[in-house]
């Protein structure tokens, strides 16, 4: 035991990346501010022991190096775990908390004296958030083999560097980046505890739920082309402005998901070029974030708005285009898994979610399963995402309860 | 004579400060391509025999160097100039093309033996555009005390950087920036060539126009504030999204000034924070550019817009701040030099302009007035910009013809 707490544990990284201008946090991925969070991880990964190897997509692995028992060699690996990086003014809780959660429930299964009968891992994925080359989940989609490594090496971030040069400048060889199949065989299961990005637990009243599905979502860039001017001589009646037909699409946006019942649509972002306040812009970038638990719906919902963006563009003398730029259907969760921690965890409500994880794309390949811990704020990506201690420490014991119930199934049904 | 042309001085800076990202020419003041650029400027006025003296704002002048007539000590100054800086993405001409003309309107006068019989002197001003800090003409405005020292030696940069700090980084002394009264009390005139930005020399088929008037205009920040949350999970029906509120702002304020005759009201640059694609942003700052002949009616419109900003951030649950950034009355040159130079340059149309100039500043304090050269794509503060070569000599030979009458009057109808 390292009498760590999960609110320790994040107090002491509390001001790394801590964003004065947005408030917050913004650690994007090889930023000064995720070094400073892996340096610390792997601190944490050495006090308690673990056998640490990067992978060559920049996963981090933390193997637990006791002796297990008599088939460990031959069994497939219980995994945990989640990310370090951020969105830009994101809150404290999304990735850490499952990261300290795992580091946490080490802890803890060692006071239990639980000796896994299968290799046990933590693991931390790079860019969950794709908030620095546009592609969530970069890390688990490279170790999947679910995004062509020519297409990842040529992302570029706001700096118009590439991921290639920007992984070789920290340590990969950008050659190599890319499906791991020797990696991924040897996984059986994943489970990865997060901070709840909805409401559903503050409904339920419960500390700790259990995840069975996240929304298919996607992104879209929409560059909407116009006639840059001078905003001084040029009349009204003779603009083509793409700022006004950008400003009538993001109205389309909301206005289309809200004729979809649970569907979500969404423009954080929206880049007008050149930007000056006395300037025409010539063309306007935003970007469309869409979601829906049926993906035909999520579909749909992108068609009809392409569709309307080409007659406001049309309306406003201006012309517009659409590129996806990352798509993932909808995971439901193994439900096997599920119920089995359903069985650990009495009581635990069971949710989906339209936030994706790293999970939803492990899904695909191995059994996974998701806890999530409550947010009193029901806000995330936001400085005002929240997790109250008490709830913190119950996750970490929910999510060891379940891991000795994977990594010593003859346990299930005695923990805790 | 120099036997420069003002298209081959031009093309002598055409690779400075080229935005290969937005296309034409990003050269804010201060930086490495405006440097270069007041380097070109100083050498070509070495050149010339000019004497340089850049004042505590950063304005440089170059002084005809030749003995004069009798009075010329007691005379008032005749000068002309222009701006080198840029906004982002901008055109070749705006600003360089009135320091270019100036050059060759030199070598022309010395051609024709001119002896001026006052001082004569071309003047460069600093940040015309406003791009850098915020404020346009911020070099004639801090020479003629038209902006509080202490509100310009505070303005910011997009890095955050005080004009005080990036003055004093560039060789200013920012104690002393502000309001120059001997400087100005040594100016009789000041005549500013710059390229139209608008239609009215292509409607005319004329090469050069007399500006009559500046459009009054103004510069506001509208900051949306909403409620920032995660894109996936937070259901449409709970948000408070100030991306959506923007959006309904920038079509308010083209449907506002199009409800106003002759009114131009813009909304250039948006800013979303934080702005990730996968996060409904929390705060929307957006730029008001809005411009009318009638001050009243500007006041008008953008009251409109305030009022209308308002109802749509409640609807929205949002709220809405409004901040003046900068106001500037309509300016009407002095109409007896204006004549004066339709005498001089016989065919010329009169013509009013949208766009601020330093002209405009100057005339609060001397005689002013301006020349338009023909810009055939009637596009401005774009890579679009265009100006004929013929139509560049025609510019400079007319503000030869225009400034020989002013400072040897005894001249005037004779030149050319």
């Amino acid at each position: 035991m390292t009498g760590d707490t999960v609110t320790g544990l994040l107090a002491e990284i509390a001001a790394i990346g801590a964003d004065r201008v947005r408030g917050g946090y913004s650690r994007p991925v090889f930023s000064t501010a995720e070094h400073d969070l892996r340096a610390w991880y792997l601190a944490q990964a050495a006090k308690r022991g673990l056998r640490v190897d990067t992978d060559r997509n920049g996963v981090i692995w933390a193997w637990w190096p006791e002796g297990t028992g008599v088939d460990a060699a031959a069994a497939k690996a219980v995994v945990t775990g989640s990310h370090l990086d951020s969105v830009p003014g994101g809150g404290a809780f999304d990735g850490p908390l499952g990261v300290a959660s795992a580091l946490v429930a080490v802890d803890l299964l060692r006071a239990r004296g639980v000796r896994p009968l299968c290799p046990f891992a933590l693991a931390v994925f790079p860019e969950e958030e794709g908030s620095r080359f546009g592609v969530a989940c970069l890390g688990s989609r490279l170790l999947t083999g679910t995004i062509d490594p020519d297409r990842a090496r040529s992302l570029t971030d706001l700096n118009g560097d590439t991921f290639a040069e920007v992984a070789a400048r920290n340590g990969l060889d950008p050659r190599f980046v890319g499906t791991d199949p020797e990696s991924v065989a040897r996984l059986g299961t994943f489970v990865e505890l997060h901070v709840e990005q909805g409401r559903g637990l503050i409904d339920a009243q419960q500390s700790v739920g259990i995840g069975s599905a996240v929304l298919g979502h996607g992104r879209w860039r929409l560059s909407v082309s116009g006639e840059g001017n001078h905003a001084g001589t040029t009349l009204m009646a003779d603009r083509k402005d793409p700022m006004v037909a950008a400003a009538r699409l993001v109205v389309l946006v909301r206005d289309t998901a809200r004729a979809h019942p649970q569907a979500r649509a969404t423009v954080g972002r929206l880049q007008p070029v050149p930007g000056g306040t006395n300037v025409i812009a010539s063309r306007v970038d935003l970007w469309l974030d869409a979601r829906h638990m049926d993906d035909a719906v999520t579909a749909s919902v992108v068609a009809e708005i392409y569709a309307g963006a080409e007659l406001i563009a049309a309306e406003e003398g201006c012309t517009v285009t659409l590129t996806e730029e990352s798509l993932s259907a909808t995971v439901h969760f193994d439900p096997a898994l599920r119920d089995r921690l359903a069985v650990v965890l009495p009581g635990a409500p069971v949710l989906d979610t339209g936030a994706g994880h790293d999970a939803a794309i492990l899904s695909g390949f191995v059994s996974t399963a998701m806890l999530f811990v409550r947010n009193p704020s029901g806000i995330s990506h936001s400085p005002e995402e929240y997790v109250e201690d008490s709830d913190a420490e119950a996750g970490a014991a929910a999510l060891a309860d379940a891991l000795q119930a994977l990594l010593v199934p003859t346990d299930q049904g005695t923990v805790a």
